[in-house]
């Protein structure tokens, strides 16, 4: 008799009905946090680096730390528009008692002052220019009335104000950025004004999309006759994109062991299979991958994305993902998404947008099982979509996000707070 | 006497002390709320769109609602490993009450099946094989005992079960996505499945970026002598990137009219003015735009930030950002931002991710004044970071983000609840 009948799990017969199809032909399943476990442990930083132009580099992940080679600013400079004065020469300024002051010239940004500030003159300075010698404070255009040669103060400065110290924004030296830093936009502003060109990031992780399935037309043709055009190749290659990841864009290969074979030992550190990760007898990469290498999981208590399954193969991190485009979607998110960024220096976490919410209607699960439940935010509250099929791709459309159920959990009751992710 | 005097704002001095030296010069401010009222109006979605790969899609914003061509599946299909029967034979079939049936064929996906069930018979029905004519439902393989000929039902199947209808997960004619939708990696894995390969997007806002300074070396070079290198030119390269406008890298222009004006007159939709934004003699840009477009705000209630500007050239939106780094951060996250994504089509909300902990030390502002404070996250409270001077970019890349302080308050205490919006 069939292979089925062996794996068979009678214990699903005497619950009468139909048994949880997705979990058919798995004797052992593991949990969520079973693969989890697996994938931080498998899942080690990239060590080789690349550099890229500083332009080109937000988003990126810093390789090692920068320490600046440079003071900034290099020079005391003064803060605003006014006069570079010793400070002790305005000592008790204000508009009835002003202080007279001789000016013995001007200080621009960009070049140093040639002229210095002996007692009972002052310079007058714009914002940005270097501070005169001899001055030790700069007094605001607002407090001083003038002409060409004199200027009378109506306000004092304490020694200092005003001024901008050499180094007084990045001490030479000093760490600016630490390793694994992912770029944001001020941080290539400060790497420019100390005068990194370059930035040694990470490299990123290479990642093979392999879509199996005969049935399948590559994305990009209409479908036709029996046959369904791919959507899991395109969602994945957006998917790799989002998580640091770089991919070839998806490879379509038939349900044939030596392809599917090839496929997986492609030159990358993570291979994605879409299709056939189950136990039917056309479900051949995990047995590909059990015999050339460790299949280290192999059906999860999740739902959807029960089939699931992850191992190596020399080096490779492999994903086995289910074919249908909810579960392929779940699947990477929970593990193949998380390796991803792993592998890239990045945070295990999912990449979503989190809010909490009020439950409109109850969102059963069962204990021993994850689940991945597609919702919507209406008016504040999240509401389950109802879900005719797991192959249902548009049900992740329509939602604004997803809510987790986890293992431990019967659900959550009607008015329950729930952590909704948010798709975007 | 100088120009300065005649703006001084003597109600500065009768405070006694330093005036807001962040508003020197500056007869009446504007608040936060006006400049967003402003920017709201001025900035509306761009009507072009432009078509792209569906692969290179992913955060583009939909220039129209896509209605889907196709039926998704296009066929009746099985949806598990099993065979296909006709309900009413397996009706009452059980472990102690097995039915046998004749097997006449093998349903694979990808082709139609040559073969159709008639009663008592079936057909072995791999999971995606189009559904045999005389079919209605699919028993799942673990109801079964078989060999090549025979079939013995262990179980009862009703009509229509484990078998996915055409048109199930997506009908033909309905919308699969709205206008202005920002395109998710699971959107583009729908557009393949019905057979889209070119996707009409919005074109993306085209932006000038602007640096100013005599004193300032380009972003790329070593900082040498009195000179600083730029900061913001990256900066705002990366920010407009990330608000998805498209620019060709900063400009750098000198202190001179006639180079500022012709920069202002850039063929694009926006232009970033980085330095000279406030009222200095060599405060160009504002002078300009007030005289040959329309200097629609200039001077904010705000710090840091306040001699910020914005106004219209032709079509052209102009921002005067202040050429200190954090306020021209500042500066473009609160209105060149915004702008940015309105004219995209896209949010005008910051694309910060937001959550609310508790101050662990008192964050002090003035009535009348939006602050932007940089904090740090400490054991999951908020820390202010202590700022000795507005330029400091280097807070911006210690905090971890900032928080708000409205106008209409004057600060928050030790403990308060507080919205951190998240760097990254």
């Amino acid at each position: 008799m069939s292979v089925y009948a062996f794996v068979m799990d009678p214990s699903q017969l005497s619950r009468g009905g139909l048994p949880d199809v997705r979990m058919h032909g798995f004797r052992h399943r593991k949990s969520v946090v079973d693969a989890w476990n697996w994938v931080s442990h498998a899942a080690r930083p990239i060590a080789d680096s690349e550099s890229v132009p500083l332009p080109e580099s937000r988003g990126r992940v810093l390789a090692s730390s920068v320490v600046s080679p440079a003071d900034v600013p290099g020079f005391d400079r003064g803060m605003m528009d006014g006069f570079a004065v010793r400070s002790g020469d305005v000592q008790g300024a204000s508009p009835q008692n002003p202080l007279e002051l001789e000016i013995v010239g001007e200080a621009f940004p960009g070049a140093p002052c040639s002229q210095e500030v002996r007692p009972g003159t002052c310079i007058r300075s714009m914002t940005g220019a270097p501070l005169p010698s001899g001055a030790d404070a700069v007094l605001p255009v607002e407090y001083a009335e003038y002409d060409s040669e004199r200027m009378r103060a109506l306000g004092s400065v304490p020694p200092g104000k005003h001024v901008g110290r050499r180094g007084e924004d990045i001490r030479r030296g000093a760490e600016l950025l630490p390793t694994d830093r992912v770029l944001r936009p001020q941080d290539l502003g400060v790497l420019a004004s100390v005068g990194v060109s370059e930035v040694q990031v990470r490299r990123r992780p290479r990642v093979a999309i392999v879509i199996t399935g005969n049935e399948v037309l590559p994305a990009g043709v209409q479908p036709r006759g029996h046959q369904i055009v791919d959507a899991n190749g395109p969602m994945l290659e957006a998917l790799v994109a989002r998580d640091g990841g770089i991919s070839g864009g998806p490879d379509y290969v038939r349900d044939d062991p030596a392809a599917i074979g090839e496929a997986l030992r492609r030159p990358v550190d993570v291979v994605l299979v879409s299709g056939g990760s189950s136990v039917g007898a056309e479900d051949y990469a995990p047995r590909i991958l059990a015999e050339e290498g460790e299949l280290a999981i192999h059906g999860i208590a999740m739902r959807p994305s029960s089939p699931a399954g992850m191992g190596t193969l020399g080096e490779r991190l492999v994903f086995l993902l289910p074919g249908n485009p909810v579960s392929c979607l779940c699947a990477y998110d929970f593990f193949a998404g998380m390796a991803v960024r792993l592998l890239g220096g990045r945070s295990p976490e999912m990449p979503y947008r989190t809010i909490r919410a009020p439950l409109c209607r109850k969102l059963s699960s069962e204990v021993g099982r994850t689940d991945y439940a597609r919702v919507r935010l209406v008016d504040g509250e999240i509401e389950p979509i109802a879900i005719s099929g797991a192959s249902i791709l548009r049900t992740t459309v329509e939602a604004d996000g997803f809510v987790i159920i986890a293992e431990d959990s019967e659900g959550m009751a009607e008015g329950d707070e729930a952590i909704l992710h948010l798709y975007d």
